[in-house]
């Protein structure tokens, strides 16, 4: 799959989301299918020289946000898009540079959530975020989010 | 019950969780059994000029860690005190300031959490915290922490 622009996507963060900033959040890789989110240890470490179990947290909306929002604008549709519920397990801790990959759920799913999206106007989608540090797998993430079409 | 200090507490944050500073975080008050935490709007907007999913959880995850953090130097434990797994649910968009809430669990939740910890130097406990912006409920939040003796 063919990737995508990232600094757009990247200033589009900084800018409207001024968090994902001061976090130091850069898109590593962006395709319509995947979307991987990285961000270094310092501004987001915590009283144990690890990272903050929020700044891990938010990475992980991020990246699942930026993947349901690419995809969407990509098939045309223009939605306020919003995490409703959310789930994390923290597996170890992160010593380090982690990163945050969303990978857009079946296409059964997706089918089911863009038809609801095109009939109703509102639809909602479950997806998953893996968080990695160092080659491993540290977290994982889902989160449930509702789309609106404007 | 006593209202302790906030201004040692708030420094504490700002100083070993750097994002809590950005996020502008404030300590509201602060008791044996209750510590509830405030953000502004501005360092956690998004792109819908609401507060960011990342920033509500951050919040909520602070407030519950440092109550736990509070009580258990209270009773004389030194522990490095760690979220396992969280989860969220969003209710409503929050327009400005917001706070979140974290109450301590039941005293026989408490009293088992610390004859474990005693016993076996590492124990695990579930708390909440609410969300609340204007006056209302706008989320809630289920953290479980684990609490290693040092």
């Amino acid at each position: 799959m063919s990737q995508l622009d990232t600094g757009p996507i990247e200033a589009y963060l900084h800018e409207h989301i001024p968090l994902s900033k001061a976090m130091g959040v850069g898109v590593r890789s962006a395709t319509r299918d995947r979307v991987v989110l990285s961000a270094p240890l310092e501004p987001n470490i915590n009283h144990r020289g690890t990272v903050f179990g929020g700044s891990a947290g938010a990475l992980a909306i991020l990246a699942a946000w930026t993947l349901l929002h690419l995809r969407l604008t990509s098939e045309g549709h223009h939605v306020h898009l919003v995490v409703q519920r959310q789930a994390m397990s923290y597996e170890k801790p992160i010593r380090g540079c982690f990163h945050a990959t969303s990978v857009l759920p079946s296409s059964n799913a997706w089918s089911r959530f863009t038809t609801t999206l095109r009939r109703r106007r509102r639809a909602r989608i479950r997806t998953t975020s893996s968080l990695e540090s160092d080659g491993q797998t540290v977290g994982r993430f889902e989160g449930e989010f509702v789309a609106v079409s404007q």
